[in-house]
């Protein structure tokens, strides 16, 4: 297959956009890989590890010849950021973009954009922890679940060319409305990020007779606050662009807490085990 | 060195107990290793694994001349365990535990047991999610923490013999009180484990438009929820046996959720960044 593009902006060249970059240049995918950002430190970084071709740091340099632009910033700076780069578009420049909250975007970027320049929502759900271009790597979306949100003012072509990017870079690409998307994202990601800071700050004030207990921290609470090493920006973003679905799940889980806590305090061990082993089952379908 | 102990009854050959027999027969620390438990078919895993050299299935059926007794059970089962192995003990059997909760187990040993049959508190902080003999491996312990917990009432060579056997197979031994050891515990383990449980009934509950969440769980809803795979006796065990430090525990958590929500639903953006940075910083000091 030729290349499925000519010249990509890359504009947040993190682990989510470093990612692609480096994918669809090793791929053949896209001719030419630019990248975007405001720290021109990550973008060196990106430069010398092979994931751009060059890079620009003001919207108002942006190439010419652009056919994609693909917005991979934490959520809040993607609208904005388009708006910014809006006036140099050429006509026919397909922009995505791999935020973690689809509805707002989507709806923002059809508002903003004309329909000479179609837009595409998508998320990649894949990742670490880890954050910017040196945590980026090639294989990272083989296998991966890719999301794209399509609406029905979405244009056919646009959305054929995003989906078949995501595919060659390894992901299974998978069709989804973004209001769905974002309640579906809001119990499996969302929260749980917001549960594993809580749990993180609740070690951090909770010194015992002056022993710190972060010396005690096993296996198992170092798995269960890995997250918590995620990009603060990002997620702050994330809570924001996703309040509505995130806050009706946070209030179910408080009511989980709130029963369960009444059932220690009673010694219901009946009703405890009932429950833990009701989780148990769930989490055992999963891969470990 | 020559044997430490002659020999060694476990009672609960799983995980834990059964590690400590494996590693207690290769490195030579007991004569003769013999299993106790209620399921036939965990303790012949155990004999064919070469974990215990015979087991036996009633309490009553205690052999002679038994020199240690590891209680290694669900901390609810540890004392009626005791109380009905009592009258088979000879006089300086030295009788421990590996309980994840200390206080109360520690407590009632010491009013249950004469002076002549000694009692130690441990706890080993090392396991997995998995459960029974076949889980348990012989470098279990190694470089990881054992607590021990004596009191006041604890005869010194007994504690000095216990924790010699727990450095012998490789763990990091230090003593601590026991009401210290459960409220660290309590959020450096407990609390997180029910946590963990409530997150996946939350995901279990919450179909959407008919598409179950389920499927879309990445890498990092699998590393938050591992340890809901643990045990479920285990953990209502736990949390029964330490109900008041982790009752107090889930009380601030839940404080700090409803704060997360408050400033979620009012768009509270630097609120959120401060949280999360300190979150952060905080998990990013420990080993990822």
């Amino acid at each position: 297959m030729g290349f499925a593009f000519r010249r990509m902006v890359v504009a947040g060249v993190g682990l989510i956009g470093g990612s692609l970059a480096l994918a669809a240049r090793q791929r053949k995918l896209v001719e030419e890989v630019i990248g975007f950002g405001r720290g021109e430190r990550n973008l060196r970084v990106a430069l010398k590890e092979g994931m751009i071709d060059r890079y620009f740091l003001r919207e108002e340099e942006l190439p010419r010849g652009v056919d994609l632009l693909v917005l991979a910033t934490p959520v809040q700076a993607v609208v904005p950021l388009a708006e910014n780069f809006l006036p140099g578009l050429e006509s026919g420049c397909l922009v995505s973009d791999v935020g973690s909250v689809k509805g707002r975007i989507v709806r923002d970027m059809e508002k903003l954009l004309p329909k000479r320049i179609p837009f595409v929502g998508a998320h990649p759900i894949a990742g670490s922890e880890q954050w910017g271009a040196a945590a980026a790597v090639a294989g990272l979306f083989s296998g991966q679940r890719c999301i794209v949100t399509p609406t029905r003012n979405t244009d056919p072509g646009a959305l054929k060319r995003i989906i078949s990017l995501w595919r060659r870079v390894g992901a299974r690409v998978e069709a989804m409305d973004p209001e769905i998307h974002d309640r579906i994202l809001a119990v499996v990601s969302h929260l749980p990020h917001v549960l594993a800071y809580a749990m993180v700050n609740t070690l951090g004030r909770s010194a015992v007779d002056s022993v710190d207990p972060i010396h005690y921290c096993g296996g198992g609470f170092r798995d269960f606050t890995r997250i918590a090493a995620s990009r603060p920006e990002l997620w702050r973003d994330i809570c924001l662009a996703n309040r509505r679905a995130i806050g009706k799940r946070l209030t179910e889980y408080i009511k989980e807490l709130d029963r369960l806590k009444r059932w220690i305090r009673e010694g219901r061990g009946d009703r405890l085990e009932r429950d833990f082993t009701r989780a148990n089952e769930i989490r055992r379908q999963m891969a470990s």
